[in-house]
């Protein structure tokens, strides 16, 4: 087991759902294991408890990620990378101290809470020769994968319309038990950043249709709703967009919208085709093309494209799901750090899991969606 | 046979698909029979072995719809209504006629071109005593009753936001056809108005909300886009909404969406629960509330209001479509001009039809969009 | 309108849902009227008013179908067919009075109650050159319609295996409420038959199998319960099936699947591909073809074979339901006694509708599905 | 690390895949690792490799299942379980070596190929005080575990009518590619047994039914089918069940039901209400009560029982699927082994995880379908 490679993670303790994701989808793989970790909260007992049932020495669990940081760089044996599931605020200061050690990060989305950080992160990144996957897990998907290659290899022709949608309703009852002293980080503007579910949420519609079709915004116009006696931060975002090729769309997200768990819908609509991807239902891809009746693929068929077919890892009509997801990211970015450490050329964006571009698209793209909204839903310009 | 009504029609004859499901539709309820018709276009021998088909007497059988409204506002037996099925253009014209005869009107949507029309047509149907239905055919169906009852009866709470779209691809093949000389009368600006889905859909959007809901649209911010080559006029439609109650929503309608066939779908979402209705499946309505596992409804079945029930053609399970939505409004409407023929006081939005307020509304919606869309997709006030 | 056709009918009365549906699609398809009818209860006033409000003569509404058959063969213009209606007890002897007046029918299925009615009304209609439809309602369906013909065209290959089921739930509060005294002429098999389900849903399955396949059953083994305390007869129904051409298959019917309303669903599976039609949806078939994404079909599309275009009604997107399906029958029908009035040679089963031989087949059908169950569901040879 | 659990492996080699879904099961639950193995075929050095691979040290990689079974069972630390995934032939003998070492198994369904062996193994289970769980994989999702204690609930009512079916279009193409000399274990009688189709998929029918109700088969009458040249075993299964209360029901499984991927769905029909599941929707149940819309629950809300409750892993909407529900069941089976080696008595039925007396059943249950089956299709007893 001399090969297998090791990481370490910032945040994620016991309790935080996304943090065990995290580890669940990398024992997943099997490729890697957890060897270091900082919980985001004071450290005590418990986490020494709760490292140490993960696999994690003792001196390896650290009471800060600026301790973790220092000591890890330090290392020989340090971590191939630093997964980061804190609150947003602290991604860019964390992320910062990792890449400036040498060492590899992966962080969860929204990238950071400012555009400002997010260029610093890139400068960083590139500086140090730092690989750098931010988890927009929907790109994880076979078939959002097999909905990239379909879209790359022309199947829908060129791009009209997006059609971008992901309501939940899961805030409704938070909503009513926040109050001043306690209130989630996600609904706390000092930890979260100007946006919430626009952040949260609205940032997984806009890199999943970067991501499969390549297509860059112009600009939008976007409304902020914050329903309800408790919200600080807007639960419900609606907006058009222009794409720089001339396609338009809309995009809509709702922590507030009953009926709905996490109803993630993309429709793209060629002037051949249309692709929707529903991520409830991930282990399909619908296809319609022009004057043929819609066609239902089912991941792990022998129609599916190579690129996606790859992924596969349980046969066709055996449910994958968010797990498989986030795996294969971890997936792409383990043969990323692979090849670098075996002194390859890496080209990011040659292996499927989404980079620091996108995780900066994604902190432009909420700021401007605030930007527009304090305006009265005006039109704004996006820049990156 | 002695107290069925009676209609005429202007427009639709063979091979106008709309004219043959207003007909169908009144044969469907069995208690008005057709005897008066103009067609749209120059009256010839075709016309007059058609009309005979219909039961049409020849001599009622007319060169125009002038020629009509004169003739059988002078008839003691005249028309208990006629049916206005022709291009946009002549909706109101041809309406102002009969309602001037003290003939009731049942008028394709959009109601008419502009905003001034359609107050005209307001008072002029108030001056001379006329009922007036506009056949926004989606609210016909039992569900959309059945909607509006449960809105009505605050099952959902306060409404918060509503998502309505209307995808069709029905235009692709056609656009590439069209051609100066040879364009149909919805892509022709000059018989159809300064919108085409826009007021061919949208309004189909914007009525069946404010139907269901009573919601007045307080503003919106709405971009047209016209792909293809042969287009002039609008082909995708994407607005934002505000509403005067604080709701907001999203509207997008499409002629140009591969893999759609007539696909309208209207989410309302309340603070207490959520319905959604979706035309293709008229016999169904999904209803989640807060906190509950989503329930499909089914027309027909027992726990339907009774608002909706008396509506039920046949039994559940057994599908109803498109004919019998129509049907509805015109056994609706057939009700308000029997009352009105007993000589009672007929309150119109008593009987269940959309009138001519919607029609009113709807010219607005569209023409405001239009407006919104030259000026660069701005936002801007509804009046009506 | 000189040429319209004239029809009568037997039983289906006001309150009785299906002769009013029968109606209903004749006044759709615009080309023929009723001018006779004989109820199955008593004849009163309010059948007299019932019958003018049809429109029909007074002298022409008859006090028993004996007294009709007779009056109506006498006359010179006579009915063009008569539709049976009543319960399935008097569908032999009316039917047969009827031919033998040389006058055509159209009767409810199941045909009758035992296969000696059903082979002698077959040699009755034959020795009077009487046309005669079964309305098996859901070979009504455009998409039954494209069923059938993509079978003809070889698209699914050889059939393999067949899976039908039908099931509802409304039996379940009619069968608390069923006494002696009070029972509904479906659950008393004194005016039904042997067999409830399996005569009233089973045959509906049968038949659609037979009408798009073309299959015949070589043999059955069925089991036949009767749940609930009212239950005299049949209530849910399991059988195995073997055809002729050495495919298999399994029909299921239920009147207390409670969940289901009326879910009539058939799979039939070919070496090269599978069809899937449900009533409930039956604006799209969904085809599966070996190796390929399932696609799903919509009713009015282009790529529809034109032996099933041929009855669409509204373009695609706008639902037709049950009474279409009846609709596109009695226009199959109506054709044929055209041709026949014409003096054409008529060969029914080239017009589409479900001929006497069908309903001889759904009567031996239930009959011996009532066999094998009292034998312990074993195995018996189907004969027709 | 040091109450980590460990555990060894009978077959499931690199590129088998049912092998490395129990490995990536057990990852996901983090409380065991892979010390020993045996694969199926011959031991080379790709074997040494892949165990490296896997974390296993070389002298715990061994040449047969009787080799390691000595080798284990001499160990002071030896494996808390073997997990037996090895072609059908070899569960019983490889079962049962494990047994007498007095170390738990888990082992893949069916059970065994004949009764004979099931009740010996029971036996020996017993003798030696061991643990035994068989991975009928489909009780392992949340919404198994939901449909179980809805049942137990009272919330369907009593069982009337159970309708279980499982179709798989897989084999079309290898059935084309079988020779004698070539032919996949599964197609071998001498490795698999007397079924194919019935004893891999039937089996999970009959377990699923009464994993979650508890009804036992009374008889059944089975047909099987043999389509395609290469076949020398069912691919096609129908049968009818009759259950010790009363109960009915149809089982259908198939290998060339073209469209189908792994279809498994069952539906539950009580006098209260239904039950459907849909292995490839396992996020969703579907509950029907008499008179009421039917709902659709959602894996991970709060509505659920906290019998089912207790199995969620992430949040509702976002999908878990075949190694979730592997997982579950290995997290019962871990649950069990801990009480045990704790001292505690454990009652294996009160852990969640399918039980030897279920892989009992199904062995019963295929080898009687395949005596009806061969006897014509006749009714047989089920003694088990």
């Amino acid at each position: 087991m001399a090969d297998r490679l090791k990481y370490g993670m910032i945040g994620g303790g016991p309790g935080a759902f996304i943090g065990a994701v995290h580890r669940a989808a990398i024992r997943l793989n099997d490729e890697a294991d957890i060897v270091a970790w900082a919980p985001s909260s004071r450290l005590g007992a418990g986490h020494i408890a709760a490292g140490g049932a993960m696999g994690i020495a003792e001196d390896r669990i650290y009471a800060s990620f600026e301790a973790m940081a220092a000591a890890e760089g330090a290392r020989e044996d340090k971590i191939d990378w630093v997964v980061v599931v804190t609150p947003n605020k602290y991604h860019a200061p964390a992320a910062k101290l990792f890449l400036e050690q040498g060492i590899n990060v992966v962080c969860e989305k929204p990238l950071c809470t400012t555009v400002e950080e997010a260029l610093d992160l890139t400068e960083t990144a590139k500086a140090n020769d730092c690989l750098f996957a931010v988890t927009y897990t929907y790109t994880g998907h076979v078939m959002a994968r097999e909905a990239r290659q379909l879209v790359r290899n022309g199947v829908i022709g060129d791009i009209r319309m997006v059609m971008g949608e992901y309501p939940q309703d899961w805030l409704l009852d938070t909503l009513e038990t926040i109050t001043e002293d306690n209130k989630p980080w996600r609904a706390d503007p000092a930890l979260s950043g100007r946006g919430a579910a626009v952040a949260d949420l609205g940032t997984h519609i806009e890199n999943w249709v970067n991501y499969v079709t390549g297509l860059k915004i112009d600009s939008l116009a976007c409304h902020l709703d914050v329903f309800g006696e408790g919200g600080v931060l807007d639960n419900n975002v609606e907006a058009l967009i222009r794409f720089e090729n001339g396609a338009t769309g809309i995009y809509w997200t709702s922590q507030v919208a009953i009926g709905f768990d996490n109803a993630l819908k993309i429709r793209i609509f060629g002037d051949k085709g249309t692709i929707e991807f529903v991520q409830e239902e991930n282990n399909y891809l619908k296809l319609s093309l022009r004057g043929e009746p819609p066609r239902i693929y089912s991941r792990g068929a022998g129609y599916l494209t190579p690129e996606a077919s790859g992924y596969v890892r349980v046969p066709t009509g055996h449910p994958e799901g968010l797990t498989e997801a986030f795996a294969n990211i971890y997936k792409d970015f383990a043969a990323a750090v692979k090849d670098k450490k075996a002194g390859k050329h890496v080209v990011e964006s040659d292996y499927g899991y989404p980079t620091l571009d996108m995780g900066l698209a994604g902190v432009e793209f909420f700021n401007k969606c605030v930007d527009s909204s304090e305006a009265g839903a005006v039109w704004v310009k996006v820049d990156y």
